[in-house]
């Protein structure tokens, strides 16, 4: 199964070079939030109209491949170093959102949970989850 | 197959409450960096020594998982609305990595490629990869 | 007074270069995040007790005010966009901390205010503030 | 000067919490780039157009005043901690900028600075400064 061949791939290529004494999760989590910050520095200064022009550039779209696979990376470093099983662990937030925006009550809005549930501050930002 | 499968379930989450709206792919990068953020939040103030006994709570480890869950998530969304196959983007990132960072010149430190290849900054700031 | 000019040399510097068309508040606050992960990357596979020893070379001091200089940068770009006292808003913000964490309940522990309120969840997880 | 003072409010509370142990530069970095990600999440789901009118409601308001605040806090801990003058480091990089993107190259565009210099990759992935 994929997620478990790849987190073994991953889980060798440390062992290999003898970098599990950096990956902590503590250290993981932060390498994680840097991938994500390459990420957002792709597409920070596009605006939404030209994306897809920009990522049909073969050079574009492999920087976001590598960046992708470098977030997906150390999300499966952490999984495995907490271990964590990932794939049960999002079929479980995702059942928990099911309860949480309900699909009439949260249709083509993005307000918060605890907006939608009569919980939450006036003016309703939009916020977490869609 | 695990990853096609939850892809295709957040896909129907998100279709079912007309939230495709949101997700441009620029939106996306920010949920996910927003969400990494979130872990880094769990973590940050806690000393390494201590980080295993607090995970054992299991308000703590729902916590976490719940985070990674939610990276996880968007990281799939992304992937689904940019048609990247993260398997495939993931491999041929290791196959990157084993060239960037032999074994016989990796092993135990944390120094980024161009120093390792001799191209860096003196001082060889430890940096990215590991 | 050093946050107005500063302020003001940054909006010289991108009307200058008509890049106010890219400063919108979202794309300012992705780039404000993405440099916040290049800070990250740089201290990530460091030890604590390491980390006195190698930011005392140079290159990497300078790595390191670099990337604080680009956060502080965009967080007054942001600021100045929209029209938010930056230095008013922290002071508003420290005096509700000094509400949310009295000394007497706050001295030595990390934990959330929702915790210390007795309104959190059991296990306390350590969060926010300090 | 504002930023002393600030820096020096914000030491204080610190020191009268005993919440100097949570505040290595490694952990500063964590939160300061965790309350990035908060902001972000303010705005990840708004389109541009409508940010104007969103801001204008005073919960929104003060919701993203709250997070730069946050976000300016830790920045300045940090400076504090790391013993780094953020003005000075930032009228440097403003300095670097002004040579890396001269006024006749970047004018109206956001291509990265190695990109302007023709060592860039083609395809030109609009990236940072701006």
């Amino acid at each position: 199964m994929s997620i478990e061949s790849l987190t073994a791939q991953l889980r060798d290529f440390a062992q290999d070079r003898d970098w599990e004494q950096f990956h902590s999760p503590k250290n993981l989590t932060m390498a994680l939030s840097g991938e994500a910050g390459e990420l957002l520095s792709l597409f920070q200064w596009l605006r939404e109209e030209q994306l897809g022009e920009w990522f049909n550039e073969p050079p574009n779209r492999t920087a976001v491949e590598h960046e992708m696979a470098d977030v997906f990376g150390y999300l499966l470093r952490l999984a495995d170093v907490l271990d964590v099983d990932l794939e049960a662990a999002l079929r479980a937030k995702i059942d928990l959102n099911e309860q949480k925006y309900p699909v009439e009550l949260a249709r083509g809005n993005a307000l918060k949970y605890t907006v939608l549930a009569g919980r939450g501050a006036a003016g309703g930002q939009p916020r977490t989850h869609p």
